[in-house]
């Protein structure tokens, strides 16, 4: 009996027995063999939510951003050591080596990136901080500041065929970082590369219980247990994402859905980019790329390739001689950049989507049916040609409509700048887009015209080209998705794709009251002096301590000797007359930099102690100029503590406050220190 | 025959005329009295389309954010300045001149907080940008950016009864900057009020042609035309809300849909908040103010109260005391605190929700189905009662999700923190929580905890409760949304609220092209060095724009000098040995503010021109330390350049890059800048 594909759920490896109605048989891709079945008949649903809502959520959200930051970037050393195994199982899917590097490396890196997102832009803490404290009342003792707190309820992912890791990793990360349990439900034809990845996962040990569980198969019965505080992050058919958003979890219940799902990408050669450019080199070497990459299997790929009317040929003949230079076969032979479609099933939709548009308004210039069969015939594998179609017009509804997911595009001509942006506009929104231009007048134009119909718009030239990681690859830093036929979701992002799993709530209170809740000192709070706050090492150190200092005066003197020693002899600091008839100053005033500089000689504390240095300032502004006579004092207060995890110290963030001796404002700005542990 | 309320449909009042079918009557609230019908017969729904997609487009686009911005702040004192005729008819919907002042004044100031997110968040441009670079390349040669465009399409807004005019605004307000064309449809049972303002903002002249269009009536025809780039914002009930979530043009062609449902939202007495104390009175009144402000009709009124369990009967007799002081009778008299609700049918609605919650398992401590028929024979409105109800056990279903729309509020006891939490989440997602305490580590401890199933959270004390808004406001800079069965969407948040009508589009390009297209100069791209740019005026300069400074090196002398000058004597500028201990230290260095003072004596430009002054400074960071004999050179380049619409000058920011001899990065900074118009 064939074996049945196991699934992790509520802590335990689980595999059907017996006979299975309904399990789905998967083959090799590329020799037809019969690999294994899924399915997940005998899944306990209800305790699959049990553990991912109780054990998860708990052990999950006990621990601090930076602390499951340093468990992803743990974890991608672990699955990298671990890269090998994965690329034997992913040719069976049909993938070249070149392929699964997307795939497999490309979805560890990911999870290299949330690390850094999670270190560098988030607290040490459970409460992430959005945006700044907003002023609701004139006295200042009102105001309101955004958190972001992890959703009480966990993930299901729903992956894509084509991607089996990094589709899996590229959502895990950032529902890992947010603090939400995840289940994946890998697509079935590539589950058993996805499961060894995960079971690496759950071997590595580094991750709390209840964190994440695969389920191979059918996932429709664990909908019934989602609510308010879950999300679905789907990845496929925009015909399943409609199904998905109608769920009664997601219409009753409010558990948050996401959609990426396949579009009409187009990929434009730009008016300047004449036969003999750079440029059209580019753009026929993107669009082969694109083609042959996975088989053409990406939701990214580029199905709708716009050119100038007049070089319609030669983008042809270009194309189709490049393509034949693209060796074709089993994905495990190193010459080969075109492998087989995951299965034969994927085979026949792609034949037959081809075949609808053709008879719709194009015509075959290289590959179709007849080519594909020869080549399955040839190989024996879910072989389909590559191939180029020509539209009869640019706008045969069929090519801006139909999907034919694997290694076809189709070839639109255009005669304007106005019609290029109704063409990619009759995608009806895409992932992404790409232009191949180096008139940076024209894709100025062209992209903030089309940019509100795309998630990703990709401009490609000389002077990127050699950096470019192309048309199709999504990057964790940059959203993934798209408005209208490509789902109306994003993810990643970097952070964007983190708050996704978080709620942002709007806290109103007091200033003492959103510095508790909220983890960093809020201006009107209260400052605790007494101790010079930089004599404090992190472990003594709290949100609030303070510094109130001497006063200093700034003589005329001071203004004439700063703009002598530095050079900045701007006429308010050093012309009187000048001074006072520019409209902001009251006549001749002291530097900015004089300012922070006389503030820094008030608060220092120049011993060595755990104040390591000053590495930055943020927020400076300037607000009541500094007249000769006036006198300055500056109040230090510890704003926010970020103990690092893998260092031995930390980032202290201090509000700083520089006054005149009427207590006006004179100077706001951030102090950034690194301040050792102890 | 009643008149029929008229429309504003494309470019032109529509009035139907004769009888119509299916036309709703709308009554004075306070005397049932007939005031006209309404309905949308004869509308032409392809034209209200056609004229928002194109002219309203069109016609919105071609201004800045900024330009929206003015107008917005121009609209809102135009509409200040005829209050007054709003509120004569506000009288009309039950509302009492208080109350008509939160949706009246209250909608009108969201414009202008609007005006100032446009222009002071913004770019004065059409392309907003989103975040930072990112580099995604080794050599920088390749890099990202997120950029957001306005959607080209229309905004449907649905809005519920209670607040005519402030639920019509502060959806106006980030529809407007975002530069999407609105169409408004009014709750019928106020409309007129809808109407009065529309009417008004038309009258101004100052919205360019197809900004905004009103629909009063049913709007189900205009569904049909909704695809990818449009979007519905709906206020009102949870069953509404799921029945135009499964719209067509929402399910299959991807229209944005966001939600505003009413919601069970909950208001806690704290554990320390014990009778005597000023917490315990401030919840009392708190209650109070949201049962009667709009006689209890607002999506954030406190629908439980949640108090402990030894405190129920002060809580309960306080309530009653309290709300005897409350003058019930017609809103347009100064002493009435408590008016009708808005219709027959809705009083009905009401008190059917609360025979359905006292059935179920609560009693009636004040007000109920008789003492309303008795208000309603003496008062002949559609009267309902200050109603208070106590659960019989704080698990009672009905409590938590029933929602009576009126003066009504449920006492709900709690004995622990750990059951308050769960009671709260009980609501299934709320648009609003409060917590009235004085206790830091309480609140920091609960609302921690509450906040995933909240928009917004109001901790209330002594110390904030004098300037508070109070738990039922939702305040322009601050979201207004919840999670689950508040509907799950998001409103205002200042610029939050503007991004949902716009497409975020993540850019990859050549720092030129990304330069191009985001307005923004790019670190690596090209620099025009030639005249120094300080002397150039807003309309000569241009992004990129860049001054190479002469070198200067600092000597052992400048820097023991700056810190006996400044009084900044920290060991690492001062002593050789103990500096050299520094993990990050070479040996002494050089002050930061040292680097930046000099860098400005390398940059300055002496003489009166353009640079009216420097008022701040952004993103400051020391890369590599400055040791003595170190040469320094600064490049600065004019990277955003913001005209000021209302005055002679504008801000621009300046990249400024501080390297050493070796072409090491010392710092880099932004620096702010005044410069004359001309």
């Amino acid at each position: 009996m064939t074996e049945i594909l196991s699934s992790y759920v509520a802590g335990d490896w689980h595999t059907p027995s017996g006979s299975i109605d309904g399990a789905r048989a998967v083959h090799d891709a590329t020799n037809g063999q019969l690999l294994h079945q899924v399915s997940s008949a005998g899944i306990d649903f209800a305790a699959v939510d049990e553990y991912a809502r109780s054990t998860g959520v708990c052990e999950l959200q006990k621990l601090t951003f930076h602390q499951r930051g340093v468990i992803l970037k743990k974890l991608g050393a672990y699955l990298m050591e671990r890269a090998k195994k994965y690329h034997e199982i992913s040719f069976s899917t049909g993938t070249t080596k070149r392929d699964g590097f997307v795939d497999i490396e490309g979805g560890i890196g990911t999870l290299f990136t949330y690390s850094g997102v999670a270190r560098r832009q988030m607290p040490n803490s459970t409460v992430h901080l959005d945006g700044g404290v907003e002023r609701l009342s004139k006295n200042g003792t009102f105001v309101g500041r955004h958190i972001l707190t992890p959703r009480q309820g966990l993930a299901v992912q729903i992956n894509a065929f084509n991607f089996p890791v990094w589709g899996m990793l590229e959502k895990f990360g950032p529902m890992f970082v947010a603090g939400v349990p995840v289940i994946v439900k890998p697509a079935t034809d590539t589950a058993h590369l996805t499961r060894a990845v995960v079971a690496d996962m759950i071997e590595s040990g580094l991750l709390p219980a209840g964190s994440i569980q695969l389920i191979a198969g059918d996932v429709t019965p664990l909908f019934d247990h989602l609510a308010e505080q879950d999300a679905i992050a789907f990845t496929g058919s925009a015909a399943t994402a409609k199904h998905l958003g109608g769920l009664d979890c997601v219409r009753d219940r409010g558990t948050r859905f996401f959609a990426e799902a396949d579009s009409l990408n187009f990929s434009l050669l730009g008016p300047d980019s004449a036969p003999g450019t750079q440029e059209f080199d580019l753009f026929v070497s993107g669009v082969v790329a694109e083609m042959t990459i996975k088989a053409g299997q990406k939701c990214t790929a580029i199905r709708r390739a716009f050119v100038p009317e007049q070089h319609k040929e030669a983008v042809a003949e270009a194309l189709i001689a490049k393509l034949e230079t693209q060796g074709v076969g089993d994905p495990r032979e190193k010459s080969t950049r075109l492998g087989p479609v995951v299965s034969d099933k994927q085979r026949t939709d792609v034949l037959d989507a081809i075949d609808e548009i053709t008879s719709a308004g194009a015509h075959v210039l290289t590959g179709g049916r007849e080519a594909s069969d020869e080549l399955a015939k040839n190989l024996g594998g879910a072989y389909v040609a590559a191939t180029v179609l020509q539209a009869d017009g640019p706008w045969v509804d069929a090519v801006h409509d139909i999907e034919a997911f694997g290694p076809v595009t189709s070839l639109i001509t255009y005669s304007s700048t106005e019609e290029a942006v109704r063409l990619a506009a009759r995608g009806r929104g895409s992932l992404v887009g790409s232009v191949v231009t180096h008139d940076a007048e024209f894709a100025t134009e062209f992209v903030r015209q089309v940019a509100p119909w795309h998630g990703r718009i990709l401009v490609l030239d000389r002077d990127d080209a050699e950096e470019s990681t192309g048309h199709g690859s999504p990057l964790p830093t940059l959203i993934h998705g798209g408005p209208g036929r490509a789902g109306g979701g994003e993810e990643m992002g970097g952070l964007r794709g983190v708050e996704h799993f978080m709620q942002r709530t709007a806290i109103q209170a007091s200033p003492d009251m959103l510095t508790a809740i909220g983890g960093e000192w809020v201006a009107g709070a209260q400052r605790r002096t007494g101790q010079h706050p930089f004599t404090k090492t992190l472990a003594d150190l709290r949100v609030g301590d303070a510094l109130e200092s001497e006063r200093r005066t700034v003589t005329l003197e001071d203004i004439s000797h700063f703009a002598e020693f530095t050079g900045d002899t701007f006429y308010a600091h050093t012309d009187e007359e000048a001074a006072a008839a520019n409209p902001f100053f009251p006549g001749r005033v002291a530097h900015g930099y004089l300012i922070v500089s006389f503030a820094a000689g008030l608060f220092v504390q120049p011993d060595p102690g755990p104040v390591l240095a000053n590495y930055g300032l943020e927020g400076l502004t300037f607000i009541t100029p500094v007249s000769p006579g006036d006198s300055l004092k500056v109040t230090l207060t510890a704003k926010r503590i970020t103990p690092r995890e893998t260092d031995e110290y930390g980032e202290v963030r201090w509000d700083a406050e520089v006054v005149n001796q009427k207590d006006e404002p004179v100077a706001k700005y951030d102090v950034l220190t690194l301040v050792a542990k102890e």
